[in-house]
């Protein structure tokens, strides 16, 4: 991918694909790959697509230019100026975001850059998130007179309730290490490692069987919800079945032998 | 305001306001101005007074004397010994600190001493908090042989589950710079830095629009209670609505413009 | 207790009883403590006697040889490899699990090797935790096929679900300090003082009144699962029902007298 500025017909979404490793990149970096109503288009029918595809293990997403991405499109936004548009927007956005949880295969933010508003919900709403140690984080379109509610969906789901709020209420940023500590990110490294960092977490999670994977993700956004007894309910049924899998005869088997496994895929 | 013992006329609750900004200050400095029944009606007929008032932008709450607040007051609970009372006096709490949620306005701790059983758990319902570096926290009523069963509803919202069974079962003090890495409070300061640094979050906040920060502050407490779907499609809603009030639109003029916004207020 | 190997007539669960603190010790060192079908029936069977029995007023869980404990027994879940074992016994795991919150006295964790898988599970699910600095803790079962379900109930609600999530696609160790960090522990020791400070912190808790502890536990989880309104409602009445029992009025005077209180029991 080259740094060089969207022509015209270059597509606002990239996607690479090798070994298991499925990465998406924003490619509107002159808008700092701002979320437009085409961009989260793109995103959900490229999801919907890699949700099917028992070939992609891992999902990355990243952003082209200097920004990771920094929100909603104000202009576009502003350009269109009824409460129709608006609300189509933002629950197109949100749809997005559940989306995300919802796919069976994991979901890696790779933050280089800024990541703001929508961008900043973006990161909270994958399931892992790397950042280089220049990234930087806010909840910033209270300065522009718009809080950002859904954003704090993800971001409140992050971290602590007043270091959300005090986000969302000042417009402040924080920088990646302060991210991390609040629960928002999960690894910080030198930028110019950052490439090598996230292809070492993805290549971890290609080296899990996709069944187990699978099944438990999807397992563990809906335990979050329930109460403990009906979550333990649900996790024992998963854990009952996964077990019955081939891939987890397989495990245990290749563990006790004291070889690797190999496993079946999806 | 004086650090002067109250006498029988002082108001028990101090209220100041300047520039968008009121300070509630608890006037009970001989009793660590302890949450009576009294004190409860007062500050819940204050809050009542100011949700209504659009001058008003942020509110501030401090503690007169030594401590910021120590909690209920023992000797009043200890003379009604009986259980409509204590059921009347714990509900009226509860409906409180409830209140400070509902409230359109952030509301910011100001903690500069201890903050101890029901004087903790105003810390941790209060939208921010910031303490000087020698305020404590803790919930004490076990040391009496009660368990700080209502303190322990905000205690557990602002820290992890672990951390907030330790300090209600030991009742063990933790100090300010411990409170901020668990969530409990957002900033620490010397306590010669205390008023400037709660100012300054305060006047952060002034600056905003006012629609914003109202709508959005209380979308924020219900989303935390919902499920993910719930939450962003009641978020939707909310940034839609709040995209089309006059504040957004000209908050998003003003940024294109390179210009400071002029909100409308309420 | 003796660090041999057990013999085939050793209990798998020892208990010792020593002035109101019970400490319950994992005793399959050869199999890293695992939990096997019966580990997990005796432990139940335990903790049903032990909540009925006013004389305990704290519970140590420990793990006999090296390791704390290593989940699951996969031999024992590859020897009976049907579904309705499987189900059993994940249900079996999950009851047990619940019933550490429900039972009125609080259990420590004492960790002082690795907590692996249903190990790390029985970490999180304990009101409280004190480790060694040589504990190291992970959700394993990833690497053999497994996703850790049941595991993952208890994590998320320890700490972070990014966090939680790397750990559970990962299957990576964290180190008791990190472990400490995100809130699955209390307290961190060196190895030679662990059993000292298990030991105060369960002295700290004895001193304590029991109806006060036993009704704020079981307080303690239930509000963690309510709305904020509802909470306050339940906490507000157990507040009134444990100021009306004779330990706080008790508690109170010892207090206003300046003496030290003397607990009723249960």
């Amino acid at each position: 991918m080259s740094a060089m500025p969207q022509s015209q017909d270059a597509p606002m979404l990239l996607r690479s694909d090798e070994a298991g490793v499925t990465t998406l990149t924003l490619n509107r970096p002159l808008q700092f790959n701002s979320l437009s109503r085409a961009m989260l288009e793109a995103l959900i029918a490229e999801i919907d697509v890699i949700s099917k595809d028992d070939s992609v293990r891992v999902v990355i997403l990243a952003g082209e230019g200097k920004a990771f991405c920094a929100g909603h499109d104000l202009k576009e936004m502003r350009g269109n100026y009824n409460l129709a548009f608006q609300q189509d927007l933002f629950r197109l956005c949100g749809k997005f975001m559940v989306k995300l949880t919802e796919m069976p295969q994991p979901v890696i933010a790779r933050i280089h850059g800024i990541a703001t508003a929508a961008g900043c919900q973006l990161v909270s709403m994958c399931d892992l998130a790397v950042a280089a140690d220049v990234a930087r984080f806010a909840v910033s379109g209270i300065n522009v007179g718009l809080f950002c509610a859904t954003p704090s969906v993800g971001l409140s789901r992050n971290m602590g309730r007043k270091q959300a709020f005090e986000m969302l209420v000042t417009g402040d940023f924080i920088d990646a290490h302060e991210a991390q500590r609040r629960g928002l990110i999960n690894r910080v490294v030198p930028l110019e490692q950052l490439d090598e960092e996230v292809a070492r977490l993805a290549a971890s999670i290609v080296a899990k069987s996709p069944v187990a994977i699978g099944m438990g993700k999807q397992m563990f956004y809906r335990q979050l919800e329930m109460g403990l007894e009906a979550a333990y309910q649900m996790a024992a049924e998963t854990m009952a079945c996964n077990m019955m899998a081939e891939d987890a005869a397989e495990g245990i088997d290749a563990f006790v032998g004291k070889r690797k496994p190999v496993w079946k895929g999806r």
